[in-house]
């Protein structure tokens, strides 16, 4: 029998795992376990600092709800969610308009949505429209696109974020027409704080971040045989537009209202115009960087 | 405003984090991110493994109940709670016993019995007998050191996985005498799985893991001033004494009961000897890896 040290250890760990018969969970363990060990060891980590860490990922895991995505909101806050977006959009066979964060608000139940419709369905606010087309990278029309679309309301909450997350407000299903165009109405969505009652909004306290996402409308446009993208449109007059806590704006992603626009299909309503293009779908591909919360506490 | 990528990511979150007051916090934080970030960015994880890890991680949480911690396990089986603790050891400023991990299944409301009762209050099996002395590391007696003790039964179940953890067994606090002497009765332990029905122990089952602990009887040992000994004593015979999943034993704690033993306090049944040496204590000196689960998820 050999006595293990703090070295010895992880390579201990590793033998043990070495018979996964999964050859991909066998790979991400085996670095999960190195990094893992290392950042252990790089910072000395004392009992007491792992007790704390056993007790934060508890509570991450017990604050979880169906309306809730408390490990998505720290995986956010760490920059992982931000991080593995980025490596999935240089995946694609073809990149078409940025990637975003879907977040942990998304929802699969939202309503189906006429085009023109609002979908500030009970919040009042300043509304606007949002239109454009959704096409292929060389501008070919996609018709019947599908065009999914959540925000908060002029409060800066999320109808998830109500009571119990019976609310159902601030979203909608829509569906291009023969043109691959869409338009809908909404209110301004504001910036918002992160919630800050969980044990990851404690740790953003206690970094003395602050904690807001600049204001924003999400994206979740998808087109058979094309990927699918998950996006979101970002107000530039926002304050928190630089520094998002999430870390999920890019340039291209940043527009604004215009009170005057001869294009847009409805008039008398300040107007946002962005075109989605979507790339093609590689034959094996999935994934969003989140999930609606009620489908991860469901499936266990 | 810049546009992340995939490097540039990590430099922003460790600039957002930059301002946290708590020295410590920081360091750790930071260490933390860079070794997250460098684990995702080596194995190229996707957003499918990204969500099957958040799923992962919400269901370890939500097993987590006052009688079990399933986050203390996963750091078991990943070799993370022994590293810590051979980390811990070398801050010793004396070496005493060597120690072992406190295990998930720690009470702190265990029975204070008298020198020569018996833990197994309930549980049948081959009774044998357990007997020392508490001494620092040159053999000086610590009179009144106190010795906790818990195992599991001749099943290889722990009290705290019968029913919702209502049942007491198996478990006890001794008082040393004035040589720092000790002795009780137990019944033979028996190795165990570590809880299979849980997300961890899907993990180890899909990895090909045997999933057993070698039998044995954890001791958490201390006496005023000096370092609070975390240890346990492996029974030789076990077949998985060289292969723990949760990688705890080391030579210097293997022992067997013996059949016939002159010095034993007790005739008539087989004894296990062991002396505890325990090392002097640092002035801010804390922690045990490992914490009864009730006082984590009672702690949110």
């Amino acid at each position: 029998m050999r006595d293990l040290n703090e070295t010895s250890v992880t390579d201990a760990v590793l033998e043990q795992m070495a018979g996964t018969p999964d050859e991909r969970l066998r790979e991400v363990m085996a670095s999960l376990v190195r990094h893992l060990h290392d950042f252990a060891r790089d910072v000395r980590l004392t009992p007491q600092e792992w007790l704390q860490a056993i007790g934060f990922l508890t509570q991450v895991g017990q604050a979880c709800t169906p309306a809730r995505q408390e490990f998505i909101l720290l995986s956010d806050v760490l920059g992982l969610s931000a991080l593995v977006n980025l490596m999935h959009d240089k995946t694609a066979i073809e990149q078409g308009t940025e990637s975003s964060l879907l977040g942990p608000f998304y929802r699969q139940d939202a309503p189906d949505l006429a085009l023109g419709e609002t979908i500030a369905a009970k919040a009042p606010g300043h509304e606007f429209l949002v239109y454009g087309r959704v096409t292929d990278l060389h501008g070919k029309a996609l018709p019947n696109a599908s065009v999914q679309v959540w925000q908060t309301d002029e409060d800066g909450v999320y109808d998830l974020q109500k009571g119990r997350g019976e609310t159902m407000d601030m979203r909608g299903n829509f569906r291009c027409d023969a043109a691959g165009r869409f338009h809908f109405r909404t209110v301004k969505p504001l910036g918002y704080l992160i919630p800050m009652d969980g044990p990851v909004g404690k740790l953003v306290h206690s970094q003395h971040r602050h904690g807001y996402r600049p204001a924003h409308i999400h994206f979740l446009v998808g087109a058979p045989g094309y990927r699918e993208l998950v996006t979101a449109l970002y107000l530039a007059d926002d304050e928190h537009i630089e520094t998002d806590t999430v870390f999920g704006v890019s340039n291209a992603l940043v527009t604004s209202p215009r009170d005057e626009d001869p294009q847009a299909p409805m008039k008398g309503i300040p107007a946002i115009h962005y075109d989605f293009r979507l790339g093609i779908a590689a034959a094996d591909e999935a994934g969003r960087v989140g999930a609606d919360p009620s489908q991860i506490v469901a499936a266990h």
